[in-house]
């Protein structure tokens, strides 16, 4: 019987997984986790490669092999590696009786045409799409209480979801009109490899549009709102800062509603779920507020015709969206407090 | 008779009066230009205050007043103050004959209930709203030409007419849509007075959205596009950079269009207007291509229905946004070639 | 008998302030630690205030009163206060039996005459200035332990003090040589007040030397390197980002020495402070691997010929510079792990 | 006989090389330079291939190759290009006759050993070494003037040889003492190539130092200020920034002096030389002083003592750095004034 608290994670080279290792290394219930990198080098532990991590408690790095996760013991996996990366390890993973946590996009979708339509890689691991559970606890706690396998939201899906979500089910949204997503992202989020355009004078005192009508989050957003296609206008742009998304939410209320009535179903939608923060009407969070949280704040401001509703959604695109709300994930799997290790 | 070619500057200790005094100074058809502050100091000359200036040409510096501005003998003035300053300057400055060009916002509507409502202030000098033109030389060059006072536009204001100008003129934008405006600005737009929200670490690593429903340049937008109050949502962000609009906006046009159409359009709308640069359908401008110039460049991509269109159109807010604008209405003023100084 | 473990907190506001607040917020052996602002505004609690904490825990937030705190029972007091204000409170609270943890510049000398000197102000409180220990845990843990009042050390002092002392106490700087110390510092050390040289347009894309000969963290450093003040020359530099300093240190060595030697030097003088983390031989810290912790690590390189030794000092001014290294202070007066809350 | 104001240049794609295109399409006294490329992708003119510099007037881009340039007619060449290639082209376009000012490290030591010894590569081009003038008309002009081949200096060279070469002359800096020169710079000097320490996040809110002992720039320095490598102790620093280099120079002074001494000292060695500029005794620039132009800014500050000197010295590396100096040297080449398209 392989005990889920005992930890390996896939990966901790990128952003997103050497955030996951800081949340990881000083959550309180988990034994010390182990780290698997297919170019381990060599060394032997964790804050040798990564000097950052000298003084934060010393973790295994051990080079990646599938028998090897399997015979340590551990019981979940985080992966924190690329979808193609993902979509080959998390299956054999999952036969050999492990929890799996996965960060990419490879098991995002119940459909497996939609994964290969904007991916454009064929979806090998359609037995297990329809198994994994979509990864927001805040919408799908139960579900990934008793998943086997969760599939880690997108940042920009997280931020736009969790702020749309509570106005598609009360039905305020009117009819035929667009919904107008502009999101805003740091660099982190694009990933730690060398690029062109991420060179720091490319970006810095820039910002730029980029994605248009092709951007990856889209069907995600699709699926958990249930917006149309040609209801959705999803734009992304990068910031000269490294971590945090910013999505600024144009939405058209029928009937019209005041300030308060919204605020009100917000409130309610996301009552006992400390890690979503409403903000009072007309107040709005801004970027610095979450950065380094795991939290997810919103704010909004109502025209005075109470239909036109502009909404603010902030995360840390490494917390609450990416290695945070795996960890959050985790929590769930493992049934103790969901913040623990997240503030 | 005054000679146009003598300049007077009025308030220089602005970003935007600074970036004025480096594009005056260079101008190679004014004779020197004399700065007017309230604050002179007894310093006589430019570069003793503003160290940055020397090496650059010297001119005179003076303490603000309109008699001897009157005396000086120059011809056109430029007022880089606040608008109640302007308000109170500029009737004067034209009644003893000079031109003004006003970067504030205290000229920019023809209806004194505009301003007063977006203002919250009188506007005293009604008698000269009517006569003001609006310092967009790409739509108004001929009013602007023959105008004694020009009201030079907010750079939020000029970055989302000219993108949406076009697209009006020809009926494409579908009625009964909302057209979102979503503009992103630099910090040098939010003036120079120290403010615990522009301190450095308060904006650095941070966006932040402000002004919603309620941002001053929004009367500009409707009048010179001819949008109504339902139809445009326009927000504006801060960024954590020094100089730099980019707004991006989102129209529904009926009927369907192509890409190559939408080009068509606004290629044919800004011919032979050098300052404003159309990109190619489905390649989008960033901030850095148009930082340190006098350009707006605009760019769209067009979603696969041809209904769905998002523009993005950027500029400095300090050049096309505002001195290099003003500048540039100045060309026009003297009828000389509108780039003169401003490459 | 106060309670050691029940906390005042004096002055929240400031950027070492919030820092504090969240350190002590998710302190595990503290009662909820208790606010005081001269401006309290009515409001009752922190999160009602400072937004970002909401979700941190709740925490009472009242009136400054030096009667209030002492009637609350508190057993110890952090003055998160300007000198002026540190030179009042303290010595009323003291008085009280509270203990003192102060992160002013007020009780940092033994001699009056050096404070006056510096800080152009009498040293009312002389009686106090003997009894006050310098907190920096590595150098006087047992001063630390005993005191009654802790002076907490400037930032810039701490991380050159931890640099030099290892080598002061070997000898080995050459005599009659200079020791320079070029320090460059984020902009949250300057502090929150809105000047105009803090506005984010005047320090992006900026850096600048800024109190030479002139700084107050100078009498530190002699003080606690024993250097002369011939001898030391130390220059601070503002740098466009928010948290860290980043001291290179320029110093002679005599006789000369290998990498593997100076190394030892440091292991040796720091091996059981889990807080100052030393680097290999001719490898670097970075800002970045500092930044929100409350690590001071250093690392050099000599050149060929053994004598000329530059040693990098980093650390975050908010961290191990300030609010960090108060709380590891609290740690050692109350006898537990030094690290605690600070991972 | 080749026109010198027909110009070609060779590498556009680099920073420097993009600032060199900048300033050569507006210089008023040159033909239309002809850009060359080795990977010119048959695109036909420059704003096909870089769409900033559309409106900046068009120029050609050629695939690179010697005959072709040789055959255009061009008289004088830019080499911005890397030292590997520069070492090639540059006497094939001499022995055709071209003048060439080459910004790469080729050229610019006397001795084949040092440059052997610095860059690790075999100096073929010794021929070529003795007659290359080191480009810094404020020192050489008159070889400048007359040279073949100007060899363009390092960025961070200048900013430190224009501070300490009026002090070497002087004869003012004390024997046997340590000249240290703490430099920082801005990332755009550390090429376009994506490297992952160049990546935004890597960079962003960092500094640290790099090349130390090791920096190529050294033997620059040691040449032109006639230090010994015992006595400079030259360390380089990168900052969050896109442009500028700030060197921190410490200096001790035998016999003492007073500040209006060693400004005057300066204003004399730099009198009739516009592109640096001198401040008070006291006072001293920032980087934002000199970014995106073609000065050095030097201050200083002189302790009571009158023995120790804390010198900065500023630029853009790009424009004094790089490009900028290139053209102040062509002008000197053209026997035109030197600022000539430099303001």
């Amino acid at each position: 019987m392989r005990d889920p608290r005992q930890i390996a994670v896939v990966g901790v080279t990128g952003y997103s997984g050497l955030e996951l290792a800081r949340l990881l290394l000083r959550h309180p219930s988990l034994e010390t986790p182990v780290f698997y990198l297919r170019d381990a080098n060599g060394t032997a532990c964790l804050a040798e490669r990564f000097p950052q991590f000298r003084g934060w408690g010393e973790a295994p790095l051990r080079p990646l092999g599938v028998a090897a996760i399997r015979s340590s013991g551990a019981g979940t996996v985080f992966l924190a590696t690329p979808h193609e990366v993902s979509a080959e390890l998390a299956p054999q993973l999952l036969n050999a009786g492990l929890r799996v946590i996965d960060l990419s996009g490879a098991f995002r979708f119940h459909s497996a045409e939609t994964f290969t339509s904007w991916y454009k890689l064929p979806a090998p691991h359609a037995a297990w799409l329809g198994e994994a559970a979509y990864g927001i606890p805040e919408l799908y706690s139960k579900e990934i209480a008793a998943a086997r396998l969760v599939a880690n939201p997108g940042c920009y899906a997280t931020s736009v979801i969790l702020a749309l979500r509570p106005l598609v089910e009360s039905g305020w949204i009117a009819r035929n009109t667009s919904v107008v997503c502009d999101s805003k992202s740091g660099a982190s989020g694009a990933g730690k490899d060398p690029r062109r355009d991420l060179h720091f004078v490319e970006l810095d005192e820039n910002c730029k549009a980029y994605g248009l009508f092709a951007h990856r989050h889209t069907p995600e957003i699709l699926e958990h709102t249930g917006l149309s296609e040609s209801q959705l206008v999803f734009s992304t742009h990068l910031l000269p800062l490294a971590r945090g998304i910013l999505s600024t939410i144009y939405v058209t209320l029928d009937p019209p509603q005041t300030g308060p009535d919204v605020e009100a179903l917000f409130r309610k939608f996301y009552a006992g779920r400390p890690m979503v923060r409403i903000w009072r009407a007309g107040t709005l969070p801004e970027l610095q507020h979450v950065a380094h949280t795991n939290f997810c704040d919103i704010g909004f401001v109502l025209d005075s015709s109470g239909r036109r509703l502009v909404l603010i959604s902030c995360l840390d695109n490494l917390g609450k969206g990416a290695a945070g709300q795996a960890v959050q994930n985790l929590n769930h799997m493992l049934g103790i407090e969901e913040q623990t290790s997240l503030q």
